[in-house]
């Protein structure tokens, strides 16, 4: 192989009184979560583009990491990018990976040479998975980094960018569907604006709805079986995204005709943007069943920027896996780790450590909600709480008219009795497991 | 009169050369701005509450306010704070005024009270509007000070507040109508969550849904013609609130089937804590057709919390009129002030003062947009950038599907060259006319 | 007794596998943690403020408490307030409290009767303290919350303000002194601005230089042998305070001569609303030997005010009691709870259960912390990191010049070879004791 | 010439009546203002970096500018964007320009080499201008962007970083010297830190205090007359630079005894990233008399990191130029734009007319600020408001102490009367002016 992660080896799981760093202590894949192994509820992915493509890069510097396969603008390059991307996928056991296709071949400035590398490498990576135990979890068109897009994709005032972008998706889609993958995601960085002024945003919403469209009648002509999925974000690279949060997407989704038809991917990095915790688009998406996938890496609180770290708080994954478990779990979807190291971490070691320890805290996560959910204390108080709304007189109520009620109101002088939220106590809880 | 106001007379139009700070020097209601009428265009409402209810409070410290009318628990001081309101309108010539239930009438601890006061009060205040130029501009409900709220109106766990709640919503719906007041707006300050551990989201948004259809259902049975409104606004006081943004809203209504029947009262403070421009949530209302109505009242850019500050920037203001003009006006709609002078603005002067400021401020705003607008140039620039889809090309583009599109990317090479956005060239444009 | 706390026993400790939600899990007041007692590290104190003078409001809302001692407005019930909080101070076994002058008296409006009700309230205070386990941890002057304070206190535009400021100072460090206070504390809510057009920002710093020079004088007048403390707050209830995080404290006290007199009071949520973490404060306070006391209460992320909330997160504590430790840990001062309930949790038991919630989350922080510090391994990764400048030829560096340096860069041809920040790894690493 | 403004003629002042898109309306170099030069006042510079180093890349795209001297890697298309860079200069008649090191020569990866083209660079810009009537506002030394700088300059735990840093800084402030440049400034990118974990606070503002002062010295040894200037910045690229705002910067100058020393270079965007308005950081910097000099560029209100755009908010830049005109005016410092062009803004005309747009505002903004201080409506405000300060009594009262003051208050029974801070009635007057 490559050699470029020499001297490790593949990562055992050790247990909690480890003390290897190069070890899980806690993600054992083969332990039974509620009835089903670790692995099939957590659905792990590295996402290739900041593990493999991004060069430690930021807005005040350039490249900071040194890898035999810089710089990425030639196939055979591109090949030897591929064999260390599976050397560490089997390094951590990883059972899914995720691809923009900018990430997996190099960017050859037209539409059919793009479709020719794009074919070669995932032939290539195709036999690679031939023999890795490593599948795909999604693909997906990178159509923000080129400049032909700097104006948008779906949403570009000039419709060869439409064009293009149409073009672009489906050939994403294709080979996603040649590699096995289980969803195809739309991420829309450039799908916004920078300023009102020049910005017809009626019209540009219209189109991208009617892209999503396409993207959907696509998916049902080549049977592909995946889900849909598309990822909000409120800023950045744009002002301002149109997939601004779940909600926003909900209603878009909701307009447009495809409530039916498309999920969501939820960032943890995205929520905190758009001043919402993860377990509250969890949440949201849930209670409209559009849960699709997450990527579950974090963003610093005190950074007003999308910083993409591995997840590193036990307290706050386990509740955005309580939301899930509780909604069924993962079907299609999984946790991706849309998640760099800093770049400041330039060492091969840093690049599995990273993983090691965002899958232990998933793993610490997963299992705290787990015991949650199997203790049923949240579930119990919930139920208390609402208690009231399952009598007949309150179903009643809900079918009811503002006049009728007003007159119960008024025959039976009722006057609410404040009832406490337990808030603390629901925390103190929470805290027993975490 | 009450005298609360002694020595300041009505406010007179002087022009912008005038340095008499109790004179307007843009507003002058009469002038034509695009063919009609200054104050039909602006149609300005004054809030009761912030003006005449609020004491002063902050977190940290209490009443600073020193009125006649405290304290405000008693129907005799009701009716001064009334006399002293109209004399305020008719000081600054405002063609409308707001209220919510609590702030006219005296809060007596349970419905039937609260309604008897909710009439007494509302025929004293019928009986000044007879007298006085001043409308109604639209009445609603304080579903979020008193105790009973602490959970949630609509959305409370405990369906007895939300069957008070429905009488309440009734009985202001009653005393709109019989006010003429031209909407009806509801604002949910508590129907939201403090935490997700002991809410159920989705059984709140669905009783919120129910409440609201119930809403237009009475609407329709009493043949009030106004709009109904609701307003979003993210957090405060909730952790989180269900209206969060226009977007979340417009989302909601569709959920709900109420797109037809309800449209946005939109605030420039609601605006920025959830992260967007007032421009961008009134583009976004206007997309969908749902621009209701508006609160102009600014937020501090460093401060977390809803300051609710009379406008003072034009330039702003300017962007806010010019989408509002340019969808073709506030209708039923005004520009309320949401907005309350400092804790530490003490005097009478200020109340007064402060309105005359929010009101220029607007008008110079308003005038600005319409000369962009009769000028034409955005608008040209506009139609110069989103020229291609024009073509009979591209509207075939949009009505074809991915594998076409692609197979005419192929054929014809299509490789978009980017065109300048020419952001700067139109915000110098912008600051000819502010 | 009162009976408020009815049927609410003595909070036990009964180790991590209980699953009583009124027992302590983790807090053991006599386990001896890196050869200190428990208790003796971690010095909690109960807030009086939060927990018995805060009613429940909020911006947006009255009152939702209902306690006996209310209306807060005469001595008997200020009387039984005390009483009731000395229940919960034993039921809690908390070995500190907290107060403001106006959490124990009521406000009489002027300065005389004001500080014979402070005298006679806490000679009844100094009595129960007679029998109980309590102390007083730090008193401190409500100087926010009267409107004579609506424009600051010692940086008032008004002489007479500053005055009042000062007598009531006096008067509230005679009252710590008298009760064997550990420290004095000032918080300046309202030393700051709402807006620069109407303030000397200059000249009000010059005062509040001075008057704080005048509390370290008095202080040494009395004998006082505790800590002066200011405590940092970027804003709210003020626009902008003046202290407002700890860097700026610093500077401010080293500008006016009192580096070596007065230290800080740091808490948590007034370091979020700052942008900055809570390590982050206490490693600047250590930086310059400044660290005196702190306030472990969480703010939520979400949220752009002070939410004030018990803390709940392990892993965050564990990091500031890290730095605590590695600092010497706290001496005079300790860790104070500037937190209250939601105002939805309206039962005394949630009094009770934030309390030990909160202590709990603490306790296992500061176990975390101290295993870290046991074990070594961040210590020794920074000793590692650093090495270089263990060189004689770094320290010759250090005292050289930029000339000097420049000749040997080139001379020696010194061209620096980046090395990993290795922060995944560390991270890692801290997630094995949390 | 190059010919990359072909078709651009000097732009000249037509007056404010002008819908010429590329002629000031506002800038008139010559006219009079409070009796001085509207040049002399302004003195505006423009940044080589944003207008000719960048390249249009963002976090997410790449570059999306062409320019004839890309790639920047070679002295022979470094002279050719210099070319251009003086081009620019004189089509807006442009008083100063600014560089980092980086900017204007090419980075050879080592000292000595980095040396001999900057010496070459600045020989030539030299000539340019003799010619030129464009002169050097400051220089600077890029220490962020290269991979060696990516653990800090002056605060790196690498020794040899310091020394290499150190060499730099030497090599910048004689090439400053040599182009007779007005001052020197320092804005440190990587001085702060990634995280915690990895970082020895204390050592490293040592470190930074140190550097500091060699630069200090080595000003007065070569005879250098201008000002040493620090920019803060609260973070980004570092989650947490040490510079974090103005108070941070005096109290870090202030423990290192450079107060006397070194001023503030202050920039909008950064102060609002900081939580503060830009008025704000220039009024703490004048009331320890250490403004130094402003670069003038705003940020996004909506975006969370450092967007750099032009100025165009009149009002906004008037209570900036009205702290500064009231201080004394700019003395060596000048109105710098550290602004860039969006990187949708891709034509030549674009970074003209960019420039032009902010000059425009900024005389407008100076121009509303001199008729303010020439009316004196605020002036007089605060000599009012502060006015008891200027009794003897009340200067007493700062000369006195706690138990004397208190005795005053028991005596004379001192109640103060509170006095409304006209907040609204202040904002009205400036509106008069904007």
């Amino acid at each position: 192989m490559a050699g470029f992660f020499e001297g490790i080896n593949k990562v055992p799981f050790e247990g909690p009184s480890s003390v290897n760093p190069m070890a899980f202590r806690h993600y054992n894949p083969d332990e039974i979560v509620m009835g089903k192994r670790m692995e099939d509820h957590l659905r792990f992915a590295v996402a290739y583009w900041h593990s493999f493509a991004w060069e430690g890069g930021d807005p005040f510097g350039g490249q900071t990491f040194e890898r035999p396969w810089y710089p990425q603008d030639d196939m055979g390059r591109a090949k030897m990018k591929a064999d260390v991307a599976f050397e560490m996928f089997d390094i951590l056991n990883a059972p899914f990976f995720c691809w923009h296709d900018a990430d997996i071949r190099p960017d050859q400035g037209n539409f059919a040479d793009n479709l020719s590398t794009l074919d070669e490498i995932t032939d290539y990576i195709g036999e690679k998975m031939q023999t890795s135990g490593t599948k795909l979890l999604w693909g997906t068109a990178n159509m923000f980094s080129h400049r032909r897009w700097m104006s948008g994709a779906s949403t570009n005032p000039d419709p060869d960018v439409f064009a293009f972008a149409a073009a672009t998706v489906k050939s994403c889609m294709d080979a996603t569907h040649k590699l096995g993958g289980e969803n195809y995601v739309l991420w829309g960085g450039r799908e916004g604006y920078e300023t009102l002024l020049n910005t017809n945003l009626g019209q540009e919403l219209d189109h991208m709805g009617r892209f999503l469209n396409m993207v959907v009648e696509y998916k049902h002509k080549i049977g592909f079986k995946g889900a849909i999925l598309v990822e909000p974000k409120p800023q950045e690279p744009s002002k301002h995204q149109y997939d601004y949060d779940a909600a926003t997407c909900i209603g878009f989704l909701r307009k447009y005709g495809l409530e039916n038809e498309v999920k969501l991917n939820l960032e943890q990095g995205h929520a905190i943007l758009a001043g919402h915790s993860f377990e509250h688009e969890i949440a949201v998406a849930v209670a409209d069943d559009m849960l699709g996938s997450i990527d579950m890496n974090r963003n610093d609180y005190q950074s007003g920027w999308d910083t993409d770290q591995f997840p590193n708080n036990v307290p706050e994954v386990a509740l955005a896996y309580y939301h899930i478990l509780k909604s069924g779990g993962l079907k299609t979807g999984g946790t991706n780790f849309d998640a760099k190291v800093r770049r400041q971490s330039i060492d091969p070691q840093d690049l599995i450590a990273s993983h090691i320890g965002g899958m232990d805290v998933c793993a610490r996560g997963l299992k705290a909600a787990a015991a949650m959910i199997e203790d049923g204390g949240l579930e119990a108080a919930l139920d208390t709480r609402y208690a009231g709304w399952q009598t007949d007189a309150a179903k009643d109520i809900l079918n009811s008219d503002l006049e009728s009620i007003a007159n119960i109101v008024l025959d039976q002088n009722i006057n609410p009795i404040p009832v406490s939220g337990r808030q603390e106590i629901l925390e103190n809880y929470v805290n027993r497991f975490v």
